[in-house]
């Protein structure tokens, strides 16, 4: 059993990123990464990986950043963090994919620490179709509800729950996509030790680019007007959802993180219309009836 | 002299928005205007106007609103609000040109009021070039200059510095655009009586549609491939500085607003490229550097 030091997971999460970056060039078959290292000027770095103009997706990265720092004012303020020092790194994804039939999807595993000997991990991974599949819907969420039962039996229920709460856009009553899973905090004092809540973070790294095959792995013919029509404006509220309110986001923007590797997560592009909705009886209405909290995919 | 009644105040922005609304028709000679009015469940509503597709419009808005209600936690914290309840009335305008010649536009005038007697004014007009032009820039900061000097000597200055400081997209370490005016909490106990701050406000109004005029007086041959893409890239800039930054934007999604007259800001379209540079001598890449604060452009 190793060590669970914070450069033993930081070196874990980083071969994480290549695992992850390795399975999905294999499964896009043409695009492949390219790699940024960088290092902030507070302490730390990262290394930001990125692909695009692949056959499956269209714009997409996986980012590794290991971060060290004072605990600011605004970081007791918005993440109630207490210290001051802290340490994080993680894993961050998002991938938008080519056609419209093939969905936009997120995972993100971090770990935190602070000098008052503090530590805990959050993550979750969630899926944004462009148009709602149930049965696809159903195997992404079956898969996550597996690998959660595997580490401990109630943590789906009340992650998916966590997850529908949390990738929610308020000013549109909808849900980001179907959701997935999410938890933050989550520290070796709850019946968990740290090795084991380490290992669930690593699996559902791993399981990404399964997830991912496994809602890409149709052909489709060349999508239509309509439907890429509808895939820019479905962009247009993963952008106000991540600008708006994702975490992550606004804490890197305002805590001076680095912009390139933080807004790799926006797509290629995006339209708004004023006050459009779908036509009545369109796939696309029905889609935006499915983006709501509280459903049972499994 | 009438009396500056609230009901007043916002009678005379609900006409400046049809003032305004009609010479923008008239300029772009194509588009015409479409409006909803609508009422706000908590007391209130507004009406919003929105034209697009025009001959330099491509897509914009001009919204005016007339809300009450009860001041709460939130508008204390973010606003510094005090009392139980509030009246706010005001216009705004984004409107974005289909040349990437031509600029995007912004102008808000509002008033607000609390039940503790209170009441300010507060407002700003700034310029968003796809691509700047100092002589452009400059003709409009003196059209500012000139109407805030026939209000009081030293504003425009005050004023230009606060458009600086306000919009600025830190992240990007980039001003919105050439900037402009900006002012809040503008009260009549400064040496300025009630009615000529107001006139003030109906003055930029009013000014709004000339500066766009200026801005879009010359004709230019079809946009080239460069041209387009930098423009959806700037008008990706301009969906960061709203979603992430804007006070209006936030408040008006944080306070359950209505969404569409608050996202009318948003462009078309937007374009985001991961770590994107202008080519060295490249006229982007000038844009790009005459983005900074401080610029004297008269």
């Amino acid at each position: 059993m190793p060590n669970l030091t914070s450069e033993f997971i930081a070196n874990s999460f980083r071969e994480l990123q290549v695992y992850i970056t390795d399975k999905l060039e294999k499964n896009d078959g043409l695009a492949k990464f390219s790699s940024d290292e960088w290092e902030r000027e507070e302490g730390g770095g990262g290394r930001t990986m990125i692909i695009g103009e692949g056959a499956k997706i269209i714009k997409g990265g996986v980012a590794f950043s290991k971060v060290e720092g004072e605990i600011t004012a605004l970081m007791r303020e918005q993440m109630g963090m207490k210290g001051d020092a802290f340490l994080a790194t993680g894993v961050s994804i998002v991938i938008h994919s080519r056609h419209p039939l093939h969905p936009t999807m997120h995972m993100n595993v971090r770990y935190f620490e602070t000098n008052l000997g503090e530590h805990w991990f959050g993550g979750g991974i969630d899926l944004t179709p462009i148009y709602v599949d149930p049965l696809l819907a159903k195997s992404f969420h079956q898969s996550l509800k597996t690998t959660c039962d595997q580490f401990r039996v109630e943590t789906y229920e009340a992650y998916k729950t966590w997850a529908d709460e949390y990738f929610y856009l308020p000013h549109r009553k909808e849900t980001r996509g179907v959701g997935g899973i999410f938890f933050d905090h989550l520290k070796p004092t709850n019946g968990e030790d740290k090795q084991s809540i380490f290992e669930f973070c690593l699996d559902l790294g791993r399981l990404f680019p399964v997830l991912y095959a496994a809602q890409t792995a149709s052909a489709f013919p060349e999508p239509s007007e309509v439907q890429l029509s509808w895939q820019a404006l479905r962009w247009s509220r993963y952008v106000e959802y991540n600008l708006l309110f994702d975490r992550g986001t606004r804490f890197g923007i305002i805590s001076n993180g680095r912009t390139e590797s933080i807004l790799l997560s926006m797509p290629p592009m995006a339209h708004w219309k004023y006050n459009y909705l779908p036509e009545e009886g369109s796939l696309e209405l029905q889609t935006l009836q499915s983006l709501k909290k509280g459903i049972d995919w499994v």
